[in-house]
């Protein structure tokens, strides 16, 4: 049996709804590694690193003692398997991408058959925000403050100059 | 952490697509309820009573040690929640209907929120089988063989009054 | 400028959803009607009789002054037509079913083209909750507070013989 | 090379977007065979040999020489296979069903490889109009006039007493 | 009563669907504004001075007597709450991005509560039109006028250094 | 009748998904045009010139006798005209973006009326791969073997500097 899972991705920034996934996983997996991809998308607002610690500060906060936040580049296959981890973990928002989502699963189970994609739902009130969003609405000098966790609004503010709220 | 979950359907009649669902959530759990819907659907074909000795049979022929068939009726969260079961499995695919799949794991998780969904994706090859299609591929006396395991076969044959293939 | 507003649907029975999108119009427009359809669906839980008074109970109870209830029956487009109203209001839940309501609004517009469909979004936490759903677990005797208003709860608990919680 | 195509349906009844299917592969291929499914839905509204006669009817109509009309039940590529014909056409509305769509057409490939499904798209101006609207309006007593082809309109007046438009 | 309505995009350029968009809205509501976004997308034709220009250009072709012309940047629910108007208005196209339109939505529903957003259908004739395709097209120098108004039409051909049509 | 049909595309690179759409459609049309587009993508992994190569090198290690590659710019509607072509075909993958395929149907058919768009599906197995996701696959040096025919797969060897394998 499967005791340990990895949740991948670029949590640019992590929001409120990557962190309701968290915490459903960490009540399923006896262990959850958060993956952040080291890459950054062509519109980023934070680096790798920023990202990881921004990770580490709301799983931290939250006191999640079976999550581990770590920074990956490569195929997330091949980190899952250093990792002895069978279970990748990814959440289905009502307008997430469902074709990329798919295509990366079955990639993904090409390239190593012993790796299973489980998809799992947010609370429906998180299930419209996207990074990407986040990032725009912060551009755009908007109130993230219903869409993210703490620590990640206050890296949002530092980044853009503004006093913590 | 959750060790045990519950696979829930009406199997009217069992597919590869539902079976391969099966042998893939016995690998990730140490226990998985094959549970079959007592109810019938409109255009049934079998029985209650006929889905389950099928499930069985296959769960046998395979020698699928960590999982039991049972049939259940009234709200599945109940079901799960006296056998102190977590975890409901879903099969998403390629063509399935999202938005039912979706409307009913939140509401399920509306009825019981400690009860969560866990979506899997089955082999390509199966992605497009559904139990309807197999109902009228049947029918009309078409080849079912690359669409159910053997025991589904068999039972088909007999209902149809035809020689075992 | 148009200044009312038809809403129409089967309200079989009349949801959480339901009432967020007649609050939202009755904001938006001077003179809402709530339309009832008089045909039964197949797996039809109240008359029109009873589906007519449970929203007007609703409407009532929440004092939305510029909101009436009608029964009707043969061509939406005909009924707004004598209403002398323009504007038909459908919601676009997250897991809708989009072919249904786009067919819908086009066929209406082919009817009669000086009639316009809009549509709006209830709240997520509504997104999913169709009276389909609704009915199913009333059935099977789960706990229907959080899906609709008051008096149907009530309704339903009389409907199945339950004492009112 | 192929030369015949078969286009299939229910047709009850046919509709302008149907018929623009029609002319378009009757362009494209030697020889079309519309083939009209004798088995009737729930809620039909004519009989097979109605439907039939209201095809060739159209077919004579527009002239259209490659085209025959022809009733089949039974298994699509069975018939297919008698008729020695290869290639299935499908309409793909943008309001139409993808997943039974591509369930269909991947379900007739397993059962036989050599006939191929091709999928064209009607004008847009028909392409939210199913036979299901069309036998809802004229239920209820709607102007179909922009829906359905001349021969089918008056079978439609005929059908429910009405003098012909 | 709400009176007015916002109509927001980028317009790069503004198509006969957009134009549709706009003609209905204006019939629905007091008074329609255009706001153009000041920021331009990366592939993009016209400036936001040249987008509005065309804009005015096209409304007062058409005398629509209750449409006004204005460019905008940041939140477009503040811009909004400053033309003290509560009514988003957005065109739901048969092949429109139907995520990022709700995702939108639903995000400015959370930025500022008391803003709702009205989804309206264009004519099917223009539903698959987008201004990205009109953008292609335009510069392998295929002919646009199907796709977009007169005006827009003869800022292209300038642009393009060709004789207006 | 129409005896030829034009297949186009990016192809970086040419994938088994796109080989199985060659030869499905060299099966049905007396000669296929394979059309390379000149114009490279913004992630581009080939040059055209490349890309064309590779597509030689596949048709004929199959010996595809009726199939020629060939590099087209500009408009796909006037390459097509140019070859006294008027079907074009596209692959329906499970998961490709049906959006931007019927968009661009609608648009080729507005551009030219007299040529067609049929859409045929590849085989379940190849039906999540995109080239987009093999280029990202090979640039983390993952194995693409089971992605892309071959030829393909060798140039992505040299491509990276790798020993062929």
């Amino acid at each position: 049996m499967t005791r340990s899972a990895v949740y991948a991705g670029t949590f640019d920034p992590l929001t409120l709804g990557h962190l309701d996934l968290i915490e459903r996983s960490a009540e399923i997996f006896e262990h959850v590694t958060l993956a952040v991809a080291a890459e950054s998308t062509k519109d980023a607002l934070f680096t790798a690193e920023e990202r990881v610690g921004m990770a580490k500060a709301v799983v931290e906060e939250l006191g999640l003692a079976n999550v581990t936040v770590e920074a990956f580049d490569g195929l997330l296959v091949e980190f899952a398997r250093r990792k002895d981890c069978r279970v990748l973990i990814r959440g289905l928002r009502a307008y997430s991408d469902f074709e990329n989502e798919f295509q990366m699963a079955l990639t993904n189970r090409k390239l190593d058959p012993s790796i299973e994609t489980l998809f799992m739902m947010p609370k429906e009130i998180h299930s419209y925000v996207s990074s990407s969003t986040v990032r725009e609405v912060a551009r755009f000098g908007g109130n993230i403050a219903g869409f993210v966790p703490g620590p990640v609004r206050r890296a949002i503010d530092v980044k853009f100059g503004r006093a913590a709220g």
